[in-house]
């Protein structure tokens, strides 16, 4: 490693020294490691956890006691392999590492590695990172990736999926109506995604009026229940949420109105 | 809440306290909420990260302050909004939680909650806890549950995808032939699944010759290499790795035997 960090060094190139498997590696061997790539030009080491085998609080006191060895700059390298590889890098950041390695939608090796988007919206929103990235535009982004990669995003991946930023249940969509902070974090339109109420078995009658009231139909308590237990009973029957023209054909039923004006 | 907990331990029932949103609320609240929850009877006390915006170092140290504010038994409740729903249940365990509520496959509210099949085996092989649950079976389970919720398992879902346990990159593979343990950190029977050894651009003649000789052909290292280079070849022109049938009839055509010879 020294010969090669010193050749490349020679030959004026950045060098990033990587550490492969270096959470299963002995740390003292491991920190040796490090000042030896230091001492030969390396101008940064990427920690790898290259089966996915740490848990945060590991990661933390690891990269804080790598950190306090040897001043160089750490790249987190982490894998999903038990689902954590996201709060992995973030551990990893908190603890003094200064870039992390992502792939968009988590593409990699096995269970992948973390997720730039994830990694990027928990900088900006739990660790308070002042971002300059470009996030609104993540959820194209992402689909651009999933499409080219065949691997499907699912509508409950975290940030960018479709769900992320629905509301079905009545306790939620009431708050949700109330102030969107309430069960969102941040504004869908960071991430390129709107926000949306869902009607459903779990809804409750803040939903429904919602919901009828984006189609102009203001409808009293009373009406909004009578509707709601409706629209509990064809939700189960259906196994999944109403469609809005669902919505609005059990509305005008219940008001004896004719099914053509449905929009 | 206290005449709630109050009512229902007279009428003799085991009771959860629900702390709604306690990632969000005032420590010093919180835990009073806590001590009047234990004061009235409560067996239990259910800490919600409701829209999953903790880190897994904040839970540590909230959950490790609770703890020694209040003995009580307490249960993760973590959702998955910033990818972190199963690193925070497991660092609030780590924390002294003793119970965490957790849904098969994730499944919950946007980008649901922590995956049971992660956390127990976070729990076994991270955490070193003794688990007496049958793990083998959980790869059926979430293939049930994915079925039956209409929400497709990724191939590259953490602990139960069927990717997760396949090796490609020459490296990597090679290094699973020597010993499986190299990049799987517990056998895949554990889980209800196979390891295999893929073959495509990022193969290498180890792999390669792993593959044929579970068809009973042995192979040189020369041959090996030339049969990659077509491997190569092929799978960057069909923008996939190959089925076991392609790398056969490489092989056929290679040694110039008859097609029809293949399996």
């Amino acid at each position: 490693m020294v010969k090669a960090v010193e050749y490349a060094k020679k030959e004026g190139v950045y060098v990033s020294a990587n550490a492969e498997d270096a959470s299963r590696s002995d740390e003292d061997f491991l920190i040796q490691f490090i000042k030896e790539a230091k001492r030969a030009g390396a101008d940064r080491i990427r920690y790898c956890d290259t089966v996915g085998i740490m848990t945060p609080m590991e990661i933390y006191d690891r990269i804080s006691r790598i950190k306090k060895a040897v001043d160089i700059d750490i790249e987190m390298h982490t894998h999903n392999d038990f689902g954590m590889a996201t709060a992995n890098a973030i551990a990893g950041i908190k603890a003094g590492a200064n870039y992390a390695g992502v792939t968009v939608n988590g593409l990699g090796e096995r269970a992948g590695n973390a997720a730039l988007e994830e990694v990027i919206m928990s900088l900006k929103y739990l660790l308070k990172f002042n971002m300059e990235q470009k996030t609104e535009k993540l959820r194209e982004l992402c689909e651009y990736v999933a499409n080219a990669s065949n691997r499907q995003l699912p509508s409950w991946k975290p940030i960018v999926g479709t769900s992320v930023f629905t509301h079905e249940s009545g306790i939620h969509t009431d708050g949700a109506i109330k102030n969107p902070r309430t069960y969102e974090v941040f504004d869908p339109k960071d991430v390129g995604l709107t926000s949306q109420i869902v009607i459903g078995k779990h809804s409750g009658t803040a939903g429904i009026k919602k919901k009828l009231s984006d189609y102009n139909i203001t409808i009293d308590e009373n009406t909004a229940r009578s509707i709601l237990e409706e629209v509990r009973s064809v939700s189960v029957e259906l196994k999944r949420p109403l469609t809005d023209k669902e919505l609005l054909n059990i509305y005008y039923e219940y008001t004896n109105q004719d099914i053509k004006h449905v929009v």
